[in-house]
């Protein structure tokens, strides 16, 4: 099936019932080594862990290097679904992404730096036949739809709840 | 080296020079498959990829399930951490983390979805042989400083170019 007649096949499914709209994601984590991080996403399961200049054992990439890859890959995806959308041929797609961290902000040395990225950098290189124009109009709808994107540039409801396990 | 020597070790080498505190993380993807991302984060590589019902072949999880990798890794990290900043003892932490998706924002059916997740669950279960109240502080501490949280929670300006390759 082609990507716009999956998309079309959504756009039916979900006017007939709009409950189809809705899907709940989750992943678990635990501790399980001094900063490494045994996560599970459905049955992938991968390590998240910190270099040593933050006691860890690289093991793996680290957490706000997740949030990067979460937006580079959502990216790369949303380059797809909406060159079908549009009808814009799609060849290839390359993305890098920066974010930039003060790590007062984690370590709670200043309270005036926030924790997160102060400034995150996205450089896109989509390649086919199109237009420059084209491109760029493709690169305008991926940033208005692109879930990741949204999540960094918007603020998201978080409800957190703690329960304490005795030992 | 205790986490508590290391954190107050950067607190001298950050005060000494602040340029210490700024790190810049980076990470590449490109299109690998037909949703397949192939992504390095440094000497780290791994596949983001979507299930069938979004035209990929599973192989890895996808992009907005690396957001919440993203927040439940930083979460127990900082859980870590602040625990040593507070002198809490932690014997364990295991963190859920769910967002939920309407699709409608995606796929463009409706403008007044938005894209990312709209609402956000954290579960987290620390454990050791503090009072209840003691692990609570440390929830509060580690949702003040932890990145990822701090990435979800409020807006990042993103900076993004586009450079169109000609094929």
């Amino acid at each position: 099936m082609s990507l716009k007649a999956l998309i079309d096949d959504n756009r039916s499914a979900i006017e007939a019932d709009p409950v189809k709209a809705s899907a709940t994601f989750a992943v678990t984590g635990h501790l399980a080594g001094t900063t490494e991080v045994a996560i599970c996403a459905r049955h992938h399961g991968l390590t998240v862990d910190e270099p040593p200049a933050l006691a860890g054992a690289d093991r793996g990439a680290n957490p706000v290097e997740h949030a990067l890859i979460a937006l580079a890959s959502c990216q790369a995806v949303t380059y797809l679904f909406w060159a079908a959308q549009l009808g814009i041929e799609l060849e290839s797609v390359h993305v890098i992404a920066e974010g930039d961290l003060d790590v007062r902000g984690f370590f709670g040395f200043d309270q005036n730096v926030r924790p997160g990225f102060t400034a995150v950098r996205l450089k896109v290189t989509p390649s086919g036949p199109e237009s420059a124009g084209r491109y760029e109009q493709l690169a305008d709808a991926v940033d208005a739809h692109c879930p990741v994107y949204d999540i960094f540039s918007n603020a998201t409801p978080i409800e957190r709840n703690v329960a304490v396990t005795a030992s």
